[in-house]
């Protein structure tokens, strides 16, 4: 069987990475070659759509956003999976909520807008409130906070947004659960994330639940998913609202590359090809650093690796400023102990000018 | 960095796939193209050995007898980790009995013969033995047992012989550890291993370690070691003698590839990287069956999988008789539980028939 990813970057890789020892090929279409095109048994760029998705047998992804119609034909072939539906949701931030918000999913109140002006007139309604454009914002970008107690005066780019209520929460978390075609899933444990400027910087695992799985698992089964799924949250005094999901695996997950029964690119792969999902287990409270606009050298590597039960994610992209390079894993005997190795490892990369690189 | 591996076989496949992470560009020279080709970011045949050696940081191999030309120009070039030294004591088994004679490693009894009458007007010294001829010997092949109490008569090939008196045994076992420049040891969970027809069954861990660790260690040193040693080991009534070692990954220690702070393969990597290693937790009881000569095909890989807590290592070699082709990592919460999913997993692979396979 060969199976196809659509996009090239780290996540590509690690899937890759993670799977080959199942025995399929992969190949791999972009627009222009990441880190995983070395490990891909073929690469397809510009113009080869067809030519990629005719040689797989199933198509998957590892960005929903690569390639508008190496989508369409893997979709028309029969071979996409996850399927069509959780991608389209996924196109429009408006369509996304509204879809949440019709099944009684927890969510921040939100309204519609389609021009700046509009938006900035409805956040007036939530006080303190986040514009987001409904397209092509990532990591943060195409996003903007408002507070009408702080100034009278705002401007955004002109655009579609949607207008949302700013929640205030104690922590964001995320869960990440596998599908398979049976219907059955299988969930990680949760994460709580902390982002550094719109970006995810620290993850760690175990945390409280507070009913996120039973959230996941519905999302999943409305969404008749398949593969893994990532739900992020706010968790507010021990209540959880979904902020998005991801219908792949995903950065919050990368934790479960150590100190864990099965990591979330493995799962994924079993769980598109029809495999049996493993039951995630977590061994150890494990977590990750994500390395962001810093370059990796000799003494650097040798440095983080030398805080014992550190693994290293090193994507071999080139070095920008605010772009994921790599992570760190990190495992620990208990939570406190994990606390302070991410501290450590942090303090590693970025030292005290944790800004220069972001 | 760029990393050469000697040997583009599974033992290199995982070698790449489990230190991709680390950021190190890698190249492989071998013979004929085998798993890890499609993973390397460059390949070498023969003739191009020096090519291989130039463009390469450092080289290390994933067996020993893949091109002398190679090895000779690697360590020329102070670039071969580990070193000459224990390469050159496998290339004659009776090289590598005297150094470990000499070292007064606990061995069995043995006597160097230059000639097939020689070698079994020898062995009546012991009267059960194992003829072994000095070179060329492996999976149990240019073996041959002699037990003057059975039989009056054998024929064996002319060729050079270690004469060993045959070791009555309760189990087969092995210890791999990771010595970095510094003299760092640490060392892996000692495994059990089962043979059938000369060639490694299944393994698991954790052993007793009945002073293996200690033995190992000691051997390590003696050979200024870096990288990644395994030590064969015969144990009777709770003593350990040495079988053989080898100075590389080895198939009884896939089992750190699954339930594992680290496995063997990145360890290596490590180790001969310069890179601090990681001390080895074993999470669970964890173990393998290996797969030989018997075919992959998605049902079989379905039924293997549904044995909850298994991994699969498909290698993706050509199907042959008494071919290692894959192998299955299994973890579970006991000890007594893991023999039973090796049994489970051994029958769904081999059911009663094993020895078409072998």
């Amino acid at each position: 069987m060969r199976i196809g990813i659509l996009g090239s970057g780290q996540l590509g890789f690690m899937m890759i990475l993670e799977s080959r020892n199942l025995g399929y090929e992969f190949a791999t279409f972009d627009i222009q070659p990441g880190p995983s095109r070395a490990i891909s048994d073929a690469y397809f760029g510009p113009g080869s759509e067809k030519d990629f998705v005719d040689s797989c047998d199933i198509v998957t992804f590892e960005f929903e956003h690569v390639s508008e119609t190496a989508l369409m034909l893997a979709n028309q072939e029969e071979k996409l999976v996850p399927g069509i539906r959780s991608v389209d949701l996924k196109r429009d931030r408006l369509r996304e909520k509204t879809f949440l918000r019709e099944g009684e999913f927890p969510i921040a109140d939100f309204e519609p807008a389609y021009s700046a002006e509009e938006a900035l007139r409805k956040s007036r309604r939530f006080g303190r409130s986040i514009l987001k454009m409904t397209t092509g914002g990532y990591d943060g970008k195409g996003q903007f906070r408002v507070d009408w107690g702080k100034s009278s005066s705002y401007e955004v780019p002109d655009a579609s947004y949607v207008v949302e209520e700013l929640v205030d929460f104690d922590h964001e978390a995320s869960l990440i659960l596998a599908r398979d075609s049976s219907g059955k899933k299988v969930s990680f444990e949760p994460a709580i994330n902390v982002n550094h400027r719109g970006i995810l910087l620290t993850s760690s695992t175990p945390a409280k639940d507070h009913g996120m799985g039973q959230i996941a698992g519905k999302l999943a089964d409305r969404l008749d998913y398949r593969g893994v799924l990532a739900v992020e949250f706010f968790v507010k005094d021990g209540v959880p609202i979904v902020n998005e999901f991801a219908p792949r695996v995903h950065n919050s997950g990368h934790h479960t590359l150590h100190g864990s029964s099965v990591s979330q690119f493995e799962q994924h792969i079993r769980a598109i090809a029809g495999l049996p999902l493993i039951k995630p287990k977590l061994f150890q409270p494990s977590g990750i650093v994500n390395i962001i606009g810093r370059e990796m050298n000799d003494h650097l590597r040798r440095k983080i690796l030398s805080v014992e039960g550190t693994r290293l994610y090193w994507y071999g992209k080139e070095p920008r400023r605010a772009r994921k390079l790599g992570h760190v894993n990190i495992i620990a005997d208990t939570g406190e102990e994990l606390e302070k190795k991410i501290g450590a490892v942090k303090d590693i990369i970025y030292g005290k000018n944790i800004d220069d690189y972001f």
